[in-house]
């Protein structure tokens, strides 16, 4: 239970500091000041018993870091703390992409989304909540490895969805949602961009779920809890992006599905790998 | 000895990169194209054989990330990956403090010289020269960690004062050099500073050796070979760094140390804490 809640103070963190910092306001729209902060935390992330908390968010983040401490094996510690690091320095790239008026390619974008959504961060935390280690043999797989690029983008996508409204009444112009990043890369209109997103949101998850069938098949005890995990952030992602006041806006309510499709397979090019370089190698993890 | 080879392929990338790009010429001047630079890098690190590789720096590594899977388990791969990550991330903070006229303190300095400078990733290569595995337990103690700081520190100060000359006569202007950094300040002169780099030297070796037997005396057997590998490390190093041409430099000869002095602790306090806020709690590490 106290893993739990520490679950849940870590994520008001992340997503405030997610919007102050990185969406909105002045710092995002500034490389140099990004990484100033970022430079910052991710010592307190790595050594909090040494790093200065003189701002809000380092204070908080260091009381977080240290209670961390108490609830988990240093190996669990250690992968957070590097996809938590990852997912800072994707900030440099995101807010140098804004100052400097570049708009990446698709494909470099989802490489470095990867990272800087946050989402694989999720990934390292059902081991502190349940309490279990995951070996590092099986964390490190690359078939592990690649799936959990899958589970991020799974999720990452369908926030890019459920977000868009609220990014266009709060952040800055930009193209840090792959909405936008489609319209223009395709030369489409937004609606066919959120089509195209929809359907690269359901070949993502069309290979997760044959991934995680052939990773289950020969798993051990650990990492067929882990992989079962992921399937519930997934679901738990959804319910929750569904129904908050964060992207459903009841002042100027965002257009959002009303529920899940009941079948999300009828596309039938589901199974099909996305013609996108930085990603395609995902499709070469299936054995069969 | 594919290993061996591997590593010293590496390395002259590494030296090779960290001149052209971090060191000296155009890219180091530009926290935007180190950016640009590092976040392809980092993805051939990650994910080899999804990378674009459309420069030279970018084809070699590749090569070499592609070797690497043939000669190592996937955990080490990982830790190699990771401290290779950070010191690619480091150079951005290096190339804004130059492009900006920013001279960082020393205590932030030295936070991010120890990723920034490359040191961490040797003591990842010698479970990938030797073919063993550390186990992640002892990998990510939080000694362990503090002790590859000292290491890192160990190392990377003295080639500070070794490549001082070097670094003056082709880098950049910039307070990437603890020399100048400690100059500035302290208000002192030049030679103060040299004095003050090596008393700092000698304390992190005073602390290094008394970490080192800590840490040995209830060691399994792969944590002991790790910690006397980076014994061999650090001896290579000064054996290599004080006559490789790359410092020595026969044209304009480097005034260089002949050896090593025969006790290196004459210093009355070489057991107490440098009081630099960021690198102090490794003395708060020694049991006794």
């Amino acid at each position: 239970m106290p893993a739990l809640q520490w679950t849940s103070d870590f994520l008001m963190w992340l997503f405030a500091f997610d919007d102050e910092f990185c969406d909105e306001g002045p710092v995002a729209a500034s490389p140099d000041a990004t990484l100033l902060i970022i430079t910052k935390l991710q010592r307190i992330v790595e050594v909090p018993w040494a790093a200065p908390t003189d701002d809000n968010y380092s204070a908080a983040l260091h009381e977080l870091r240290l209670r961390l401490d108490d609830l988990t094996t240093p190996v669990q510690t250690a992968r957070w703390s590097a996809s938590f690091r990852a997912y800072l320095q994707g900030q440099i790239w995101m807010a140098a992409n804004g100052a400097q008026g570049r708009i990446p390619t698709l494909s470099d974008h989802l490489a470095v989304r990867l990272d800087s959504s946050g989402v694989k961060i999720f990934s390292t935390l059902s081991e502190i909540i349940h309490g279990y280690d995951l070996p590092a043999a099986d964390y490190e797989r690359h078939d592990i490895r690649g799936f959990v690029e899958v589970f991020a983008s799974i999720i990452g996508w369908s926030n890019d969805l459920v977000s868009y409204h609220k990014e266009r009444e709060r952040s800055q112009e930009g193209y840090g949602n792959i909405v936008d990043l489609i319209a223009y890369e395709r030369g489409c209109t937004l609606e066919e961009a959120v089509s195209e997103t929809a359907m690269m949101h359901t070949r993502a998850m069309a290979l997760y779920l044959r991934l995680r069938d052939q990773i289950l098949r020969d798993a051990g005890p650990e990492l067929r809890r882990w992989i079962t995990d992921c399937d519930s952030w997934i679901r738990a992602d959804y319910d929750w992006s569904l129904t908050t006041n964060r992207y459903v806006n009841p002042e100027n309510p965002a257009d959002l599905p009303a529920g899940s499709a009941a079948s999300p397979f009828q596309e039938r090019e589901a199974d099909l790998p996305l013609p996108i370089a930085s990603i395609a190698w995902w499709w070469t993890l299936l054995k069969d």
